[in-house]
């Protein structure tokens, strides 16, 4: 049993500044809370059902245990649905790898406002073997639980970096390509793709700042079909995002076979 | 000025059932409802605030329109922050276009879940020149507010049309290729795709259903990295749709490149 003090403690982390205040952040339902357990995430407290505490085996667990009702269980939640167990994990200080952009491709994004698209981009990553995300500070919050509930446990495998893009690229080697997806780019099939480097995308209706464009030296787009179509919009963010990484691999892996064969 | 009678009925707009009554939809937002008034789509009427009805001009769209305070606004949105204007429009009865297999690609989606799945596809669908998605009953209304709103006007450009996807499939003749994603299907990038046919797209959790794997062709998934990558979950089933349509796009349109050089 937790007291009202707990509920309202643990209902702080549903906001970004108590989140910041205590350095930990909630994760929410069976599947997800097993992953927190198996990640290098700490985790600080579970609350659940009985039902649930008795499926789970492992006494480092069980210590962190308490035990709730399916009502208190909703008001700690933020879901309208809660799912049997709610977990307190610790932020890690996700320090930049700073040879990563040798050795593999970092996504960059720029304001990126919609948590779904953020945990649908961790997805990506993680399906893709990208290690590193670099945000922009007004980036939404990794650990929102909209963005943790989409990335369907990529965040705990996936490292994410709030930091001044402007900086970060300006800092990198002269030789690091910087890739941008811009409307007015060349065709990413007629662009030379590597297997490292940093590629940046835009926040969902304004795209890459200038400040930005300026930097990036290798400039792209994703062709509609047909080429001179005009009756269309845009791409989502994350739809991009897919296009463009799944693209980067293919390439990068079929320059690969043929230099093997 | 609109009467409580009238709220209700709108308000009714939210369900699935009150859309399938009346056979009309709420569009929400002056880009969406300016899309909505130059698309095929029948208006019916137009609820707003006095600002947005100051920058329209055309006597159709006036003579439709309703002023309303921002508090009955809210009373009739979906919305937590309603956007100046919400029209109600008629529903379109999307026969399947009987040729268009042979001529260009169909996305097929069961038990497609998720609203803000089902815009980003329509976005992806009309991005890359396909005007049509069939779908199993069960899948989300695409008339349903969070689907209209992420597919960002896309759902004016494309037909959606709603059928038992076993019998469709059977009904086509035997030389329509039929695709689908599989986790233990080949290579996409070692599959030859066609720029006509259906390509089927499963549930969010459960993928496709036995029932129809058997009618699926050409398996094939999209590769992850490095391809013995065993630390990932899988692919968001919006991001799946647009890797796989933007290589079939790349893939034909490389043959046609090739053919006339």
């Amino acid at each position: 049993v937790i007291s009202k003090n707990k509920i309202k403690e643990l209902r702080l982390l549903h906001t970004k500044k108590g989140r910041e205040k205590t350095g930990c952040f909630l994760v929410e339902g069976d599947k997800m809370v097993k992953e927190l357990i198996s990640s290098d995430f700490g985790v600080r407290e579970i609350v659940g059902l009985t039902e649930w505490r008795e499926n789970i085996t492992g006494s480092d667990v069980i210590n962190l245990f308490s035990k709730v009702n399916p009502k208190v269980l909703k008001q700690i939640s933020t879901l309208k649905t809660p799912n049997k167990v709610i977990a307190v994990a610790q932020m890690k200080d996700n320090a930049m790898d700073n040879r990563s952009y040798k050795e593999n491709l970092i996504i960059a994004v720029e304001s990126l406002q919609d948590p779904g698209n953020f945990g649908t981009i961790l997805r990506i990553a993680n399906w893709f073997g990208i290690g590193q995300i670099v945000c922009s500070h007004d980036t939404v919050d990794v650990y929102n639980s909209k963005v943790i509930q989409a990335s369907m446990g990529a965040i705990f495998r996936v490292n994410v970096h709030y930091t001044d893009l402007a900086s970060f690229i300006q800092l990198l080697p002269k030789s690091v390509p910087i890739f941008g997806t811009f409307l007015n780019g060349q065709s990413i099939y007629a662009s030379e793709l590597t297997n490292h480097g940093v590629i940046l995308f835009g926040n969902e209706s304004k795209g890459i700042s200038d400040d930005l464009a300026e930097l990036v030296k290798c400039k792209f787009k994703i062709p509609s079909y047909p080429p001179a179509n005009k009756d269309m919009e845009s791409l989502n963010v994350s739809s991009a995002v897919g296009i463009t990484i799944a693209e980067f691999r293919r390439q990068t892996q079929t320059i690969q076979n043929e230099m093997k064969a």
